[in-house]
Formats: C-alpha cells, structure tokens, sequence
C-alpha cells in the first residue's frame, strides 16, 4: 500500500510512482548518453546543466507552481524583477552562455526570456544588422545596453494597419537639412507603432522603422534609434506610449503602442550600415534592401529551438501521465480477471499514436535547431567580416547564404511552431480532464506559445513566401534547363518524376515505408509534382491562386530538411548502442508527421500507393509504436528538463501523479477557505425571501381585489 | 478622409469601415430572413432577439470589453453576482426560455452559463434521470432549486483517478442496515471526487455517483444525493471540500474537490427510479445500467448548439476583420498603378480557403444542432410518460431511442466541439497579431471553450464508443446479413460497396464534387470501407487496435448527419430566393471540411479518384469561395450576434477596426500610466552603479596587490 500525504487511506489506493519508476529501471538505453546526442555535445549538454542549477537554485529565477496563480500585473512586476536579477549575471557571462541561459529560461519563464530578448535580440540586433560596427559599439557597448544598463531598448517594426508588409510602414523620417536632423512622425492612427514589447513601461530608447524622406521623395523604410525616455524614465517631448493591455498570454511583458508627433533626433541616430544620408541630403542606398530585415533572423533559428524544447516539456508531462495513469480494462487485460488493474493508458494503441509522434519530433526536431544555429552564426560572422574589410564578393556571397537561410528558417519556423503548438493541445487532451487544470502546464504554455506562430514571420505569410521561389525554380527548371543548388537542390529530378514519370510511385508498401531513406526521397518527389503542379496552375492564374499549396510545399521542404539533418546526425553518431533507438524514432516521424499527415498529398500525385498508405495505418505505425512504448520513460528522461522546467503537477520525475496534483492544489487554495469572499451575497441570493414578499405581495389576489375594484 | 477619434491625423489612414458598409449595401440576400432559418423559425428567432436585449441591457448581465481586464477573483466574484442577477429573470421563465437564455448568455460568458447549468443542468438532470417524480418534485420544486434558492446543487461524478470510466469509480455508499442509512465514503486519495463544478465554495448538496455496497456485495455505481453543507452555508461534519483552484479557463467557476468520510444520509436520499433498496436491504436493478448516466445526454446536446454559436462568432470576426483590412498588394492590383491600396485580406484565395469553411459550418451545425434538440426533448418526454404509466414496451422503446441519441449527440458533441476549437485557433490566426490581443476576444474563447471536448465525454473516448457499434454493425451485416435500422441504415448498402465492388468509385471529378447529395453517398461509402476494413483488423487483433479508425468512422458519421440534416432543411426551407446561397455552403463544407480533410481516407478506399481530389483543390474550393465571398458581410450579418456577444473590437458591426480596438485599448490602459508600479526598482536596475563599485573595488588591480602580498 502506498504511504499518502494527502489524505488517510483506508483502502488501496493507485500507485502511479511504482509504475514509471518500474519503467525507469527496465530501460534499455542510457539517457545520459541521450542527451549528448539531443544537445549536440557532452560540453554543451553540461554547460547547460551548470546554467540551469544556477536558476533553479536562484530565489528569484526560480519557478514553480505557484506561478499559474499570479495576475498580469503580478507577473509584470515580477518579470521584472527576474530581469533586474538576469542582469547580473549578464555582467559575468560571455554572449553564447547568456544565449543559452535565456533559452533555457523561454523554457519555464517565456516571458522573462522575450522581455529581455525585445531588448537584447531585437534592438542590438537591428542595430548590428544595420548600424556600422561605430554604432553598434556606442548603443551596445558604451552605453551598456549589453548589460540591461543605462538603456533598455525595443523593436519598432509594426504598427497597428502593418504586420507582416513592412514595406508599407508609413511612419515618417523626415530630412529636416536645415537642422541636420530627422523628424519622426505618426501621420494618422494606423501607423501607430504597435506590439512594441517593452514599450508601455520599460523602454528608453526604440529602433524604428519608418520611410526615409528627403525633399519630399521616399526611399522606403529605413532604421533609426529615437529615444523615449531619458535618465530619468520620463518620457520625451513628442512621444506617447501605452500599454497594449490584456493579451492571450506573456502577460510578463509589457507591450505598447507609440506615436511621434514630429519627434526630432540627430542625423547620425540613423543606422547607416547600407544606407546614408549625408549632410546635404544625399542619399546613398543599400544594394540588397531585404538586409534590413536581418534583425528578424535570429529570432526566427532561436524559435526552431524553442520548438524542440516545448516539444520535449509536452510530451515529457503526457507521456509520464499515460504511464501512471489507468483507465478501462483495455484488451491486454484478461476478461474473467476480476482483480485485474484497469490498462495504463499509454498501453492503448491509440494513445501511443497520440503522443509518441510529439516526442519522436522533439528528437528529429533538436537535429535541424542544431544545425541552423550553427548556420547562422556562421554567416553573420562572415557578413560582418566582409563588412568591415569591404570585401564586396564576400558581401555577395554573404548575402546569398543568407538567402538560403532565409528558406531554411523562415520553414522551419512556421513548421515547428505550429508543431510545437498542435502538440501543446494534443498533450493536453491526452491528459484528459488534468490537462485543463492551469496547475499542469498546458494552459499557459499554449497561451503562451501559440503567439510564436504570428511573430515574427507569420507562419502563413512565410509559408507563401517560401513556397514561390521553389515553384519558380521548378517553372525555371522546366523551362530553362536551370540548375539549383543549395538545399532545394533536389528539385534538380524534376524530370525523373513528372511528365510521362509522373505517376511513378516512390512508397509501395510496409517495407518501403519502413526505409527513412525512401521516406526523404518521397518527400522530393512530393514536394516537385506539388510544386509542378501549382506551376501549371500559376501559368494560368497567379501565384495568389496557389497559396494553399505553397504552405504545404513549406512544410514538406521544412520536413525533409529536418528528417535529412537528423539520418545525418545519426550516421555519424558515435554511440552506436543508442543509433537504434534514434532510428526508430525517425521511422515515427516520417510515417506520422509526414506520411499520415499528408496522405492526400502523397496519394494524389502518386508518390505513395493506396496499399502503402493502408500499411502505413495497419501496420507501420502500430509496429513502431509497440517498439518504442518499452523505452518511453528512457526517451523522455533522456530530454533532461528538471522538474522546474516542466513545472507540471502530474509530469513530475518521480511520477507520483495523484499525490503531487492534490498536494500543489491544497497549497495554492488551502481547504480552510471554504467560504469564498464573497460568501456573503451568495447566501443571501439562497436564503431570499419568495418572491411575492420582495414584490411586496402587489400582486397577490388580495391587491387583485382593491386595485381593480 | 475619415474623422478619427484617437488621433489628430495629417494625412489618410485606412478606412476599414467604409470597405465593410459597402459591402453590406450590396449584400444580395436579407439577412434577416436567412437568421430565421438559421434559428429554425422566426418565433424563436423573435424570443432570442428579446431576450439578447434584455441582457444587454440588464446593468449587471451586460458584458463589454472590461471583461478582458478581470481577475480570476474578481471573475469568481462577478460570476456569483449574475447568477443572483439571473435568479430573478428565472422566477419569471418558462423552463424553455430559460433554456434559450442560458445558452445565450453562454456565447458572452460561459463560466456563469455552466456554473447555473451544473446546478439546474446536471445537478436535477440527474434527479430527472435517475430519481423518482415525487423525489425530483422534492429536491427540484418544493425545495426551490430550480429557481436558485434554498439548495445549490452540484453533481459529483468524476474522481481524480477516474473520469471516462464512470463504472470504475471508488466512492462508496455502504448501506447500514441498523440506522437505515448510507455511508459515503472516499476510501483514498484516487476516490477524491474531482472538478466538481460548484463545489468550492456554492453547493450545498450533490448528486454522489458512489458503489452501493449492501451485506458486502458491491452492486455497482449509483446515485444519492448529499447534503455538503447546511442552510448558514457551514459545511456538514465528515465533508470536506477545496478549491480546485487555477484553470486554463471558465475562471468564473469554483470548481472543487469533495472527499467524503463516512458521511451519513438517510435511506432516502438514493435516488431510486431504476434502483432501489428496501428497508431490509434488498436490492432492486434497473433494466438498462447506462441509463444512470442520461445526465449527461442533455449536456451533449447542448454543446453542438454552443458549436453553432461559436463557430459563428469566430467566423464573424475573422470576416469582418478580412474585409477591413488591407495587406501588401495581391495579384489583384495592376502593379503599374502606384497609388493602389493595398489587397484587402479576404480577397486572397489561401485567406478565403482558411476561413470560409468555418462560417460555412456553423449554418451546417445550426441545422444539425436543431435536430438534435428536438430528438432529446422528445425521447425524455417518451421515457417520462412511459415510466409514469409503468408502460414497460414504452420503456423499451424509449430505450432504444436513447440508445440512438447516445450515438447521435456522442458523435456530434465530439465533433461539433472539435471544430469550433479548431475554429478559434485558426481565426485567431487569421487576424495576425491582433488576434492575440484579449480584446479581440479569440484568447479567452480558446481558453473557456476547449474544455467541451474533454468534459462530459471525452471526445476521443467518445469517438471509440460510437465508432465501435459501426464496426459491430459491418461485421454483422457481413457475417449475418443483419440488418440496420435509424441513423445508421446506410450500412446496409454495404455488400454493394466492399468486397469486389470495393473499388467503385463515388467521385470521379469537379462535377461530382460540386453535387452534395454525391458527397453524402460519398461519406457513406467512406464510412462502411473504412469499417470494414476495420472490421478486418478487429478479427485479427483487437478494437484497442483500432482506436484511431473508429474515431475517424465517428468524425465521419458526424458529418454525414450533419451535411443531411442540412440538405434536408434546405430543401424544405419556404424562401426559394436564400435557397442557392445555402446550398451553396454545403458545397463548400462538403469540399473543405470533408473531402480535402479526409482525402487520405477517399483516396485510400477509391471513394474518390486522384482526378476529383486534384480538381478539389484546383477548381471546386476556390470557385466556391470565389463565388460566396461577395456575400461574406451577409452571411455573416445573419447569425444576428450583437457587438455585446461578439464583444471583439476589431469583429464590431461597424467594421471601424483599428478606432474601436484603439478605443478599446486606451480606455482600459489609459496612456496617463506610462510608469509602471514597479517603475522605481526598474530605474533603479539601469541607472545602478558599475559592477566594480557594487562589487566594493574587491576585484580591482589595487586590491589584487594589498591582497597578494
């Protein structure tokens, strides 16, 4: 019998602790070594480790449950208070472990880790993607933004009638040559700088964008650093904020709005990397005008990451809680067995195929985050350093990695977001009734998450943006014998499979399917007769006509860059103990997340039969899923995230569900409070006369009689 | 140039409501008739106008954008103080009207709409369902529940190690036969009654599912109603209850845990229509187990009419904020013509293939939701009349019809709550950043809605149940040439469509696809192949096997009803002018919300060739949207929700979305707060002095020296 803590037993209760602890210890692999593979490194896996004790043990960056109960207005005061603490370790940490330690942080405190990173990723960043080293060494450096000090800066890209066109900003810059100045303004209402975290409260200076208008010509938008607030937080002559107020979630960050009435600022606070003005009003332009938007990159390779780690914490939480929990005597369980235990719920094929594709993506998913991080570092570094040397071939060649960047993360993004967020609401349904208790998690994370889908690039928006150019290489490769390169290179067979081979079949049944190989090779062939096909259609229509199917083009170039990264990584892997298991997980993925979930796709242009997609439902999926169940608890623990960062009652390490649930419960609303405040009204409401006495009997026969009399 | 409210503006700014007022005025339906089918007659549609009008204008039912802004206490709070509000309107109402108001008042606040219906829906539907007349006369009537005085009832089902297996739940009432009483017990913590609504803090009595154990037989889970706390509102000895505490929504709630030890009540206060327990402790069973749990039917049915709603308010929103809002310049726009505005949202094809098929569901719920209302009011009358009059083959046959309900509203509730889930995600994404905000309504209906396809029947669980007699259905009918009857008659067609006519096409093209009644027969065929081959499985293995085909079959059986509940209504609708307009929406959800969702599955089973999936997305959609967008402003304008249910700022009447969300927004975080409380510790975090200094100089050269020495 278990020991309880939360009530006295008079009977046998459930034990969920024995169960995955009994799991725990049958495991086949050692998620140490996991790990290692999951991070990339032992190095990384232990820095973050040492960065994760150092927060967990901190008594104000640490987290727990009672961080569900908190307003907006108590989280607003609080994220500040963990940013004020975050500084301090800012002034020790070099800018790759203050990268990580912010990453980790997104994890159990999103809020914390956008409100710092509006300052620190957006603002500098559009400073350093766009302001020459001098300027970025005086706003960063010397001014100690670095170190949230002196000034804190925000992002003043959209407003309220512009998201996602930036070109059609209409915010003013205004030349003012007699004063050697830039006069910022807000003409009307819809151009009122909008979502501008920081903005309502903390903010002292923003870098906004606006069209740069020199004698009365526009040469579109362009950046420049105005300042809100000066040394003593009051606001500037000129400039107006407010908070954005309530949101679906990040309640921790303050939001705002601006407007600049004719706000003046020097001409040198505009950042001038590719574009100048000089003192006589000449205007010298960028050769690539989309470098502006680099600002935006960063954060869009750091959400591919944030997408593994919400992918792990989900389906670590649900998961753990199908394996503790039972419910029904499912058909592993002997009929006439009267004393028979109902099923684990994770013993359900059906929730195996609920929950295993989640933490199948997490694994293939943490591949592709690894390898564009590393991507572009490497190509900022190479900008600025041909930047600086003015090596204008370097700059070309910069400029076309980061060009490529822009379809791997602007892919991924979308795809892993929005798989990040199906699987915040699948995790959560899974866990049944405890999966809407704010106490588990999922609540807060979808509210919090599901804004990851629209900034920044929404998902939409980038889907279509990513899909056109590979249609147009396919139109280009029919047409002119093009040649592509880079990662869409595949697009190179169009011939080998369209046309008279257009109805070659790539799946034909179980065994193919089981081939990750064959798995990436069909998505190939999917994505060129989608894309052939979209272009035959654009011929005739416009690209407009085909947006439906540049998202999907989208999702399956973002599929196969990831499931391709993550084969490579296990081929190369050194623990050939654990490749295996990896492998297995991969099969998961393809058949699940791609095949199953684009079986219209993969049918319609013949790329899988009909009996390979029976097989895949029959006989793939539950087969993998039947594999993997054993080592479930291994393949979640392997994901390492403490019990702070899961910060879910029923997803805890040691898996005493029941106990930890009702115990986090009686501590945020202990039972003595069994009258509400409000008490009161309600028993009164109760306990009110009849209602012929609070109509003071006027309409009773009596008074029927007298008044008609 | 358009007057604006928020700003003083020196140059034109969007003007969204001029772009929605045209499009009304040329609007080529009325509107108002369309609402009287969409209500099923104008009398009802007259009585919801009244009473919308009643509760705008009631000073404390009235909800507005302040709404956003609450606390959960302060929702708690609030939420009692309407029900007391709503107390008096129900000494006035008919059971009906109240009904109607109810369920309005849930589209504008759920958590005061569910904390009334557990007390007056579940709470006496249980009495209704499971007790005896004179016992509901007793506890409803003479006790004055139903009109909210003197009892506040909840209803104790679930257990927090139990919830969808109502037969596995662990409280117990064990009979004393010396006292002629029951004792309640909870034996241990998984028996803890769970997220009783109410119980926190307003029941005074609950409807207990406990085991009734007599001479140590335990006779299984029955009903007895127990008294929490007495009429000052102190809690009876041996109860004990908590506050369940933070939710991811339905804040208004107090929603509670219940651990009874050993609590006495006397004999009769089980409820006994079906069971009973003599004096001597014999015990007498009811002729049909599942019967216990009619509670829950109503409540099912209740929500595909909530689905209605919500699909409609979403879907207003959404279009209303699609027309008013211009982005980038589409292929619509001569590329030549520089002044050109920018597109509005909704004349992108991908825009209209997202949010479309949405608006065209609710009209296809509202049908299927009226029918299903009708079928429960009618069957319980039945039920009623029969066991009045001891009419046992009346008792029989009302049996059956609640047998067919079971599948019926199972079938939709899973489904229907599903939608209109998806719904609120997909619109909200629709609306870019602004869909984020709270006061566009999209966060908090997210939040309060998607517990409906957890409570009161899981809907995966559910898509089991239901899909499993299907299953039992086919292979009867393969096996033994059954055959059956009521909804599911279709099955019958089976012979014709599987074996060597498994491979008979319904449809072939664009054509076919374009006849609804073909796509109908197409779901049918869809139905009995994917069963089975189902059925094929379950022999070979298990129907745990098969879980996720039978809530496919479910999801499928759902939109059969529904599609031909809405044909039907159609066809007979009296006003031949709307009759192509509505017609045209169930091309629409046929094509989007069945064929492109469940290709895979047409595909699979030759349901429909490559051909006809091709020309789906190619011809039929966009052609359809293409078609129904001129009208959108009507369509939508017929669901007649006033700005107080819709209660989004950008989703107004008037379409004037960035002045009403502007508005909105400043009145709530008026820009005079431009320091925040906590202002002073973030100043002090910038301005504070340099590391060296607060590290006391202990770090510095000087120090090194004194110290090395």
């Amino acid at each position: 019998m278990v020991f309880t803590t939360n009530t006295v037993s008079i009977s046998q209760g459930p034990d969920p602790r024995s169960l995955i602890q009994k799991e725990r210890a049958e495991s086949k692999f050692n998620p140490q070594k996991m790990q290692y593979f999951l991070e990339g490194s032992k190095e990384r896996a232990e820095l973050i480790k040492q960065l994760l004790q150092q927060m967990e043990r901190d008594p104000i960056l640490f987290t727990d449950g009672s961080y569900y109960d908190f307003t907006k207005d108590q989280l607003r005061a609080l994220t500040a208070t963990k940013i004020n603490r975050i500084s301090r370790y800012l002034e020790g940490d070099s800018i790759d472990v203050f990268n990580r330690r912010l990453s980790l942080l997104g994890v159990f405190d999103p809020a914390v880790s956008t409100r710092i990173g509006v300052n620190l990723g957006l603002f500098i960043s559009c400073i350093r993607g766009n302001g020459t080293y001098e300027q970025l060494k005086y706003w960063a450096l010397d001014k100690e933004t670095a170190t949230i000090k002196g000034i804190y800066g925000c992002f003043g890209m959209t407003e309220l009638a512009h998201g996602s066109n930036i070109m059609g900003l209409e915010t003013t810059a205004t030349f003012d040559k007699a004063n050697d100045e830039f006069i910022i303004n807000t003409p009307h209402i819809g151009a009122t700088k909008w979502w501008i975290g920081g903005a309502a409260h903390s903010s002292t200076h923003c870098t906004v964008y606006a069209r740069l208008i020199v004698d009365e010509e526009d040469y579109g938008v362009k950046t420049f650093v105005v300042p809100l607030r000066d040394s003593n937080h009051d606001l500037m002559p000129g400039v107006t904020v407010g908070d954005i107020g309530a949101k679906m979630g990040r309640d921790g960050i303050d939001n705002g709005w601006i407007q600049f009435s004719s706000v003046r600022i020097p001409r040198f606070f505009m950042l001038q990397k590719f574009c100048k003005v000089s003192r006589d009003g000449e205007v010298i332009l960028p050769p690539l005008e989309q470098l502006s938007y680099s600002a935006l990159l960063g954060g869009r390779v750091m959400m591919v990451l944030d997408s593994y780690r919400m992918l792990a914490r989900m389906s670590t939480i649900a998961l753990r809680y199908a394996i503790g929990r039972r419910q029904f005597k499912g058909d592993n369980v002997d009929p006439d067995d009267e004393e028979a235990l109902e099923t684990q719920l994770l013993d359900y094929p059906l929730h195996q195929k609920r929950l295993l594709p989640y933490m199948a993506a997490a694994y293939v998913v943490s591949a592709g985050a690894l390898k564009v991080e590393r991507t572009i570092e490497e190509t900022l570094a190479e900008l600025d350093d041909a930047v600086d040397e003015d090596d204008d071939a370097g700059i070309m060649k910069a400029i076309d990695a980061m060009k490529s960047l822009f379809i791997d993360s602007g892919s991924l993004k979308s795809t892993c977001t929005w798989l990040a967020a199906e699987s915040i609401d699948q995790c959560r349904q899974a866990c049944g009734g405890h999966g809407y208790s704010a106490y588990n998690g999922f609540g807060k994370a979808y509210n919090d998450w599901v804004v990851q889908c629209t900034w920044e690039g929404d998902n939409n928006v980038l889907g279509i943006s990513i899909g056109k150019p590979i249609v147009k290489h396919v139109i280009a490769i029919e047409d002119d014998g093009k040649v592509v390169k880079g990662s869409s290179d595949f697009l190179n067979q169009l011939k080998d499979y369209t046309g008279s081979n257009g109805s070659k079949v790539i799946l034909n049944n179980a065994s193919d399917i089981s081939d990750v190989k064959k798995i990436i090779h069909a998505i190939e062939i999917a994505i060129i007769r989608l894309s052939y096909e979209a272009g035959k259609t654009v011929r005739k229509e416009s690209f407009d006509y085909v947006g439906a199917e540049l998202v999907n083009i989208t999702k399956l170039k973002a599929h196969h860059y990831l499931l391709s990264e993550y084969v490579r990584r296990v081929d190369e892997f050194d623990d050939s103990e654990l490749k295996p298991y990896l492998y297995k997980l991969a099969q998961l993925y393809g058949a699940t997340m791609v095949l199953d979930k684009f079986a219209g796709i993969f049918l319609t242009f013949n790329v899988a039969s009909t009996g390979a997609i029976t097989d895949l439902a029959k006989i793939n999926i539950p087969q993998l899923c039947k594999e993997i169940r054993p080592n479930v608890v291994a393949y979640t623990d392997s994901f390492q995230q403490s019990d702070m960062m899961i910060n879910a009652a029923i997803g805890k390490y040691d898996g005493d569900i029941y106990e930890n649930y009702f115990g986090l419960v009686k501590q945020q609303n202990p039972p003595k409070d069994h009258k509400a405040p409000y008490s009161a009204a309600l028993e009164a409401m109760l306990n009110r006369p009849s209602l012929e006495q609070r109509e003071r009997f006027e309409k009773t026969l009596e008074a029927g009689e007298i008044l008609s009399k």
